[in-house]
């Protein structure tokens, strides 16, 4: 399984080749033509479980690396991960590091390029269809609106923990005026819907929660920034979901009596609001 | 072709059904597996140039309807696109409305769902790959990154001039701190980057331009918010492009002698500076 990294002496004529692949919010359809061949092609998918259930259980499992978690639950540490990539592609393997949605939208992707370009190894990055634009697509929100959102931002609600202090600054957000959609929007939702509240943001301006957004069990609550915690709370909404913030989120009640991507159509969800 | 849009009694039992399909960022590859079947199966497909000339060639031209332009160059109106869909789905037809990258992103897709919802068209949304995210991808660039980039927000260079005053609160995007990707951001470069300057963003912060994006005819230029004028104009980069303005827009000078995506990975591209 290793190998010496500094004995290939013509990387150029045995080196494999790295693909940095997005899979998309999770339903295997949304995965582009490209991506669903390269899985199929590759000797090796380096995975971890964020392009979710349904697309992990049509990979090969020949081929299958998961390296988000390690025998034992420990989770795999990025600098395994970008050594494995060159380790791999050093034996001549063709690498897809497969990343949930786009690999370039929160997910380190930039890192693992620096990384390979910084050992010399040949690389691609294959775009997907990010959670964050998917997920406000199929709860019927547009991301923009010519008359009312001429701008969008996608933030994390999940900072790095080893930041001295917040590097997101919420009332910057709220003063572009444009729609917000924060990506692994759960958890702190009660401090950012707080933080934009405070920077003069409309109490009645418009939220939608998707969770798991494309996937089977995907569902959806509608609130305003002043009841977003309860409308959480009320309908149970838990990670992965993403927060869209803005007066679009409203489109969705014009819209979702003949919007037809819910994955069941069906009419318990809970947020006929 | 017209019908009376008032004689169908039933639409639930002969009525089609619309999809609102993002087409990706120009390469066919790039297509979702739906996207791609879609346009297959689909009775008719309303289409525009946005998709790019690989995609287009490769549609079924006995189901294109082209709403684009009309002959004589004159521009189909939004109004007779909305009416089009309508009508075809009330006679029965499978409708593909294709639209370039993201449907939800810049794209008038809200408008076409709002008008299909209130005609009572039954309708699904078909994430595509943005060019938002796809531009800065095949160029190398990261759009967020853990240490220097928490946040990505995506405007339009062009907007709408109807509109009495700008939307764009370019200060406030600059005070996020995070990356901005401009779509259609060739014309007005000189506009918003000044704009940006006078906001008190750094003089020396990356900017890359990306033409036609992910197209066999792909181009990239980089320089500075202070130089990227020049840049375009040294090496004539022409819509349709994006920018990329952020100090993640340096990373393609890390990574791209081992960057596979350049569609011919020619040298003479004039960004390697």
């Amino acid at each position: 399984m290793t190998t010496d990294l500094s004995s290939v002496s013509d990387p150029d004529d045995s080196i494999g080749r790295v693909y940095l692949v997005g899979s998309g919010p999770g339903d295997p359809d949304l995965m582009t033509v490209k991506a669903r061949r390269l899985v199929e092609s590759a000797d090796v998918i380096l995975h971890d479980k964020l392009p979710g259930p349904e697309i992990l259980d049509q990979l090969p499992s020949e081929a299958c690396e998961d390296v988000g978690k390690r025998a034992g639950g420990e989770r795999t540490t990025q600098e395994y991960t970008n050594q494995r990539m060159v380790e791999l592609a050093r034996e001549g393997k063709t690498v897809v590091r497969l990343k949930g949605g786009d690999p370039f939208v929160f997910g380190r992707g930039g890192e693992e390029a620096v990384y390979l370009a910084s050992h010399s190894v040949p690389f691609e990055v294959v775009p997907g269809v990010s959670s964050a634009v998917a997920g406000p697509g199929v709860a019927g929100v547009p991301l923009t609106h010519r008359d009312h959102a001429s701008s969008v931002s996608f933030v994390t609600g999940h900072e790095d923990p080893t930041k001295d202090d917040s590097a997101v600054d919420w009332a910057a957000l709220a003063a572009t005026g444009g729609t917000i959609v924060v990506l692994m929007g759960v958890g702190k939702l009660p401090e950012y819907t707080d933080a934009l509240l405070e920077a003069g943001m409309a109490p009645d301006t418009p939220v939608a929660l998707v969770e798991c957004a494309t996937w089977p069990t995907q569902r959806i609550a509608c609130g305003t920034l002043e009841t977003a915690v309860d409308a959480r709370d009320r309908d149970g909404i838990e990670p992965p979901a993403i927060t869209v913030i803005g007066s679009v989120a409203a489109t969705r009640q014009q819209v979702r009596e003949f919007l037809r991507n819910d994955p069941s159509n069906r009419t318990s969800e809970g947020d006929g609001r």
